[in-house]
């Protein structure tokens, strides 16, 4: 037996290892939000998750429950000076220009193709609108995929000078990881194209492409060659932004999330729907108010204004981040070269 | 060392029990499709799900790319006399004739209050999509629920007399299951209402709302006395069949399937489109002939017709059930009262 005995030994050393761990007073390491500073917005976060994962707590929810809806621009990564969605569509337009000569001598395109970011803005929505719709339909869904595959792993940022999908929000990637480690199923919910967002939503942010929520355009399902194909049609289906977000919540998640977070106006409805979800919720907005590290902007911004929302947020308590001075670190960590 | 010692064989002998489990000759109750008879059917499916399973293998498939895609009516449970929705439809019209007085001399509400399934059906697919916009809009999604799972948990199905939620397939449960215990995601693309069939597929099949697409209407957000609501309206935003399903698929997934399971002609643009995966993929078929157990159906039927469908999957070599010959049992074992 003195084989078995010391085998056994083993075992009772690597258990009480495993127990002494868990059992220890809390290390830095342990520490599931470490890029955010110690205060009430990282509290406020901390208790809730703890109050709804809480066996026989009086606000415990099953994990199948546990659904947490996130706004993409400005919540999780960059949006400014202007939605990278967007400066993916002007540099289609030049990409494209040669099949397109009509477009030289047409707004916004022309526009586009001089890269006058300023005057295609003056232009408003409307001629941002008509730059999506051409450059986003008119090809197969896997042509269209590849082309913004190929776009976000050369693209630079102007100002950070570093890809789009560096510029993730590294406190945001630890909320995200500290909700999933805790039984939640992570959800974006954005006014942004969906296609457009899963062909980097998996590799970024872990968050898999059936979890991936966001304004849409037809598709039309043809053969060529015998071959089945999926063509973008300029024709939307379904915009994903203010009161489309509860709507796109039922129609794709179809359960409430107790848990949602966005950063703008555009954000409200899916707030307040949040809120009404009968029980403890949690509802969070990023305030970005780092001019230095990032960029400072709300009531009066085109790009993610905040105002209304920012109002609603104050009065019922919702917590609201401060980037400045809540967040220790903006952007993850260069990798290592 | 005595106590410990007698620990680690009261441990030894634990695990030779569990491997001993693993390592015996195959036993009955190790069959993940007990209710499917012997034969190249149930084959085909152990044979791909293991194909695609066995790390290292040439068709190996990353757990996370393992997306299956059922239809739900025929496919996973009883379709027949009529769609269970449009049963529902025509006892909503019933239930609501009190507020709709304009019903009682209009058609098709006229032959759905007096009971009159053949003259609603004469009236084809128009007279069937005004029953099913008129009761499956006007209200909030909360009450929409609730009036379905009210419904679900009483209506009997004419010829067998059961709930419909009890006349599931038991040999697809058992697909179902096999299929997620092998890391699988099971999706459920079905032209029915989803809204209608979220009400009972996470509890019937184990299939949570984010993983059932369907056809659907537009809803509409509003405040009423500062609670948010989704009211639904007579409006159909998306249709979920025939070419549809491939759409639905991108929409809601945005992932390709590499197993798909159907029943009608409605799913063969479904099929097609799995079968364009790339990789190895599985595509079946419910043939239902079975007029004993079930019902036996096929190119003529108004309800699930399968004819091209057919014809391609015998062309394609694609899995088709033959029902009476291919399941044991058709439908799950009584509960015990």
């Amino acid at each position: 037996m003195r084989k078995s005995a010391r085998r056994c030994a083993v075992l009772a050393v690597c258990l009480i290892a495993l127990l002494g761990a868990g059992a220890g007073p809390l290390q830095a390491e342990d520490d599931p939000l470490p890029s955010w500073n110690e205060g009430s917005t990282k509290q406020s976060i901390i208790d809730f998750v703890t109050s709804v994962t809480e066996e026989g707590a009086p606000d415990y929810v099953e994990p199948k429950d546990r659904i947490a809806t996130f706004d993409n621009d400005g919540t999780l990564w960059v949006e400014q000076p202007i939605y990278t969605q967007f400066v993916f569509a002007m540099d289609e337009v030049k990409r494209q220009a040669n099949q397109h000569p009509e477009w030289r001598d047409k707004e916004p395109f022309k526009s586009a193709i001089d890269g006058d970011l300023k005057k295609v803005a003056a232009m408003g929505q409307k001629g941002m609108l008509e730059i999506i719709a051409a450059t986003h339909s008119g090809m197969t869904t896997v042509e269209f995929n590849e082309s913004v595959s190929d776009w976000l792993k050369i693209a630079k940022h102007p100002r950070f000078k570093k890809l789009y999908t560096d510029l993730v929000y590294q406190p945001m990637l630890e909320l995200l990881d500290y909700l999933r480690a805790n039984g939640f199923k992570t959800f974006i919910v954005s006014g942004g194209g969906v296609e457009f967002m899963r062909n980097f939503t998996e590799q970024t942010y872990q968050i898999p492409p059936q979890q991936v929520i966001g304004s849409s355009g037809v598709t039309q399902y043809q053969m060529w060659d015998s071959s089945p194909v999926l063509i973008k049609q300029p024709k939307v289906l379904f915009v994903d932004d203010g009161p489309g977000k509860p709507e796109g919540i039922n129609h794709f998640i179809g359960k409430h999330p107790i848990f949602a977070f966005g950063n703008s106006d555009g954000d409200k409805e899916m707030l307040e729907w949040t809120a009404f979800c009968q029980r403890l919720c949690f509802m969070g907005l990023v305030h970005h108010t780092d001019g230095a590290r990032e960029y400072a902007y709300d009531r009066e911004s085109s790009v993610g204004k905040l105002d209304k929302a920012l109002d609603e947020a104050v009065a019922k308590g919702w917590t609201v981040v401060d980037m400045k001075n809540d967040w220790k670190t903006i952007f993850p960590p260069e990798a290592a070269p």
